[in-house]
């Protein structure tokens, strides 16, 4: 099940970047629920490739076919399965590419992992694998708003410039996808500096989620901290995540970093929403660290499919900064990981939300 | 199975703080290994209580039982079920804390969670939850071993003040469990101060595997960092996870962080050893934030279960830093997750090693 | 995970009778394996409808495409995704079927589960999701060509007509799928009776899988019985299953049916293969009981949706006996579920074969 | 987690027949439910042995200690591990049988499957492991009890005795625990017949469950039939399950054995309550076929670990028929089942009961 998300609502994501299409098999969403095709197919266009100036010039129209699961516009509890065809592979730009190990890329790992590898493009390692993720997102997300949960996320970092707010509205405005207008327009200026030098940078993505109520998630192993950290870092180019005060409450004392709750709400939320790893009724806040594109247009040393290194200059067109298309990706997964808290929680204790 | 983590090296704990008795099943060890008892409790005796100065003064000897899977010194291949006693519960110290939530504690999403609540200590989500979790590191370790595979860990960071040398040797030396044995002087002295004013003070762990071979992990929803990052936030009071180069690459360029590998080895290891979700061949390293301990001796202001508020201020002999217990915890849950890593691809290759 | 079965090598079927598409996801087929589609499609068509006199004269293709997975004709280690359109569903068929549940079948008890269900068909109950799991069993039955394991079938019960005779080479040569030739012709009979009498009739199928190697299964909860049983009493329409000796044994004593191995063979194989859950090196048998289909064109008092009853005729095409088609559907299952066992037994041992 | 069975209801039990203690986890017992120990331990004292003439005079008290998940007689939601110690092993009985393989048993599968085992009576493949199972079935069963199930079993067949009568008062107040009290007499006649001739007989256990509400289980891949097969076979010694009419309805036709529904109630119930996979209301019937015991005092020829073969007798205190004590275990796996299809049936709807 190394495809697969989730006990409950378990989200199994199939397809290689230049196979025949991408797709996911959502099982687990709730009967009764109304969904329209076009309700993925939106998030699906946040996703895709082509968007702005600052994302790959790929131009992939990803239209949805939802192929079960849904009868007269309704969800019928069962299965829904998703796909969408690959439209625009241009493999032959990988030739070149069958022989060498990219670095950064997952080229040599999965090599010596399977013992072969379609070399067209990242395979399942690929960003297109998130194609599904977002196909099953939309349909958590829709679950989840009938429980009052909302999600929001944006990009808060792009290499040294951070947001300063959290303006959830401005985040579809810019092509950053930056909750923060102003550093919106510096954040773009550093990835377009990226992409004129064929290189790449990286950045930081939160995703909130308000309307959490108390209860979800477990005390141990399953810890809602846990799942969502395995949901952030199951992301291709992921290399951190941190919740609520993350890594910089390791320089504080507990007397700073201790939530006070006043029995109807927190006056801060370093635990980020989540107390001994359930939720304590505030937003759940997580970031993850987004690393530079491994494709870039730079010269660079690469170790021989045969032996030995090369130097490589991945041409074609790829993303400078991937995180204003993480964005969506992110928020599906957080929607994916919240869709089993609940659903684990309604099993344990059998209320209606 | 929401204390139970992994599907091949299933490991699953129980036990309240304050109940009879903590343990642990571990199912799916392979068969023929030899295990000593004496290596389960070493581990243990690196996690007790009562160590040093610098963690807390309770005193529990922590003696492990072996009720099953083994014969002869032998692992059978068969689950190994091991159980500590709870010896030095001092429950009485908590009826003062039975209808009060403690701030930065569990008290509250516990009770909201479960409608029920064993109020001395902190249950489940106790740190005393992770006996089980360690006594069965010691058996994943040794596994591993044979495998080529080794574990290390350590602080590397307490308040502000942050390791620059990775001498693994020098962690069993001085009680802040440092791989720097400068900085560890300076940390003591950081948690010192922490502890005589009634305060706590956080840190990072960093555990790194040597000796993986490249083929471990999946490319997607299991990929080796989501499984790290899943095992490092189940251990209580971590708040963030980062894996080679981790949060620090999202101000870099690819050009930067995309590691060469030569054919034989890497220049650099930005990615951690773990490249699209799969083990590259180079040292897998993780680091993990450990907030503050939430109980802390400052008075503070708490929710009280009826409502309103009160002032506590948690007497009782707690850790001032839980680094230093912290670091076989993180070295267990890495041991786990490789262990299970390494089976999935004996699986899906049916190789020995 | 309700549509999913397997650990290791994991199943997921999708797709209602009319909906536009069944399907299935394979996650954990092995890499580097040689599968041609036309492998598949071989298998489908033994499922498929219209295939004789004595099963439903529905006419479907049944064409199957490979959306993931494949890569230039061998396999990829990665999910491969399948999937059949629905072609002639005649939906219109169903429409005085709306608001009755018909007897015998899942209509009552899926409107009483979800609240909500599509009423052409069985939905998810019909037989037609069994499409998947020959889809995914044709790739079991080539992975485990590989390690010498063969796996055929056969009806071997028509009514109160019983096979005498295990001629496995009969089973393609007869359309009720009988590895005994005389028994077939009788059997024929039965069915065409049933048919000209508007009416089902029940059978037995039985599976054989020769090659298995000793230590295959697990010995409590993962028993080879017990998975073996999972698998078939997931099939539609079965209500029963036993392992070799099964049933029968339960007249005779233990001097009778304890199977005497002389270190080589085994004299006798009550233990149908498998001894404390755990293959024994004897072929591995297992038998399944096939209700009468429940679609039949008598009349027949069903409860209305309202309240009341109402008398119901179906018509349509159905099939008389769904033994034959079962045949390839218990041969898949036995295949998905003995790689499952396979590979788990490769992670535990790290054995090639 | 090949040890573990369910995955809402998570039970998983270790220990060997020889070790030091026999023991369960069950993780996912709702929170607040009141449990005595007594309540456990009264299951517990219908499985162990020496309670009449007619099973083995093995005398085992076989006390059952809690070690957590309990708070002043309430669960608490968290894992309720068990433990049984082993106390009358006579491990030197088993001396002789070092270096043979025994009939019937799982002794030369086992040695195949790990390389390594307790020779020592069955280690897991042992009935002893089913301790825990009726542990955790005496928890399901309050649970279930409160949402108004009640679960009963007994012994229908001993040899070729078949009891005619479902009078379950009957069950306690004869050895066999047969619900037919005449036939619960020439039963016993044959199980004292077959200790007499140092032999073993076989016999069917029936398992029935009570207001279970429709809506229970699923589809496809874990239809309600699938998880009871697989529960059931999981269980040491059994060969067959069967649902409703099972075997018995190969021989019928459709217009027989389609149940009818009147709105309110069930004319006929040769599904077993289940139609499509989901329960629908009627009652739940399930029988299991039980071999006969393979230890046996009568002379047999065994394989020896180094080649031939030997001739042994296993003397020692065993069960003629094993039937009596199935019932309870039989019961458990019932009860085990079901949680998790009512607790999965809460996650899927949200509701109470």
């Amino acid at each position: 099940m190394s495809s697969s998300f989730g006990q409950l609502f378990t989200v199994t994501t199939f397809g290689e970047s230049h196979g025949p299409a991408v797709g996911v098999v959502v099982d687990g969403m709730p009967p009764g629920i109304h969904v329209e095709v076009a309700d993925v197919q939106r998030e699906l266009d946040r996703r895709r490739p082509g968007q702005s100036a600052l994302t790959t010039q790929r131009q992939e129209a990803d239209r949805v076919e939802v192929l079960s699961g849904l009868f007269e516009g309704v969800t019928l509890g069962t299965p829904i399965a998703m796909v969408v065809r690959n439209t625009d592979p241009r493999s032959k730009d990988y030739d070149a590419l069958k022989d060498v190990f990219r670095p950064g890329h997952a080229d040599y790992s999965t090599f010596q992992k399977y013992g072969v590898r379609d070399h067209r493009g990242g395979g399942r390692a690929s960003g297109r694998e998130t194609v599904g993720r977002v196909a099953a997102g939309a349909l958590a997300k829709l679950a989840l708003a009938g429980a009052g949960v909302r999600i929001v996320g944006g990009t808060v970092r792009v290499g040294k410039v951070a947001a300063e707010r959290r303006d959830w509205d401005q985040v579809e405005k810019n092509p950053v996808r930056c909750p923060d207008a102003a550093a919106a327009v510096a954040m773009a200026e550093v990835i377009a500096a990226a992409r004129d030098g064929k290189d790449s940078v990286g950045g930081v993505v939160e995703v909130v989620a308000a309307g959490v109520p108390p209860g979800w998630g477990d005390p141990t192993m399953a810890k809602l901290d846990a799942l969502l950290g395995a949901a952030m870092l199951s992301i291709p180019a992921t290399k951190g995540v941190e919740i609520g005060g993350g890594f910089g409450m390791c320089e504080l004392h507990g007397s700073e970093t201790n939530d006070v709750f006043d029995g109807e709400k927190y006056q801060t939320n370093h635990a980020g929403g989540i107390s001994g790893g359930i939720s304590n009724g505030a937003e759940v806040v997580v970031r993850v660290a987004v690393r530079p594109a491994t494709s870039i247009g730079k010269p660079q040393t690469a170790a021989a499919k045969g032996g030995g290194t090369t130097t490589i200059a991945i041409e074609g067109r790829h993303d400078p900064c991937i995180c204003p298309r993480v964005v969506p990706v992110a928020e599906s997964m957080m929607a994916i990981t919240l869709m089993n808290a609940w659903l684990r929680q309604r099993a344990l204790r059998g209320r209606e939300r």
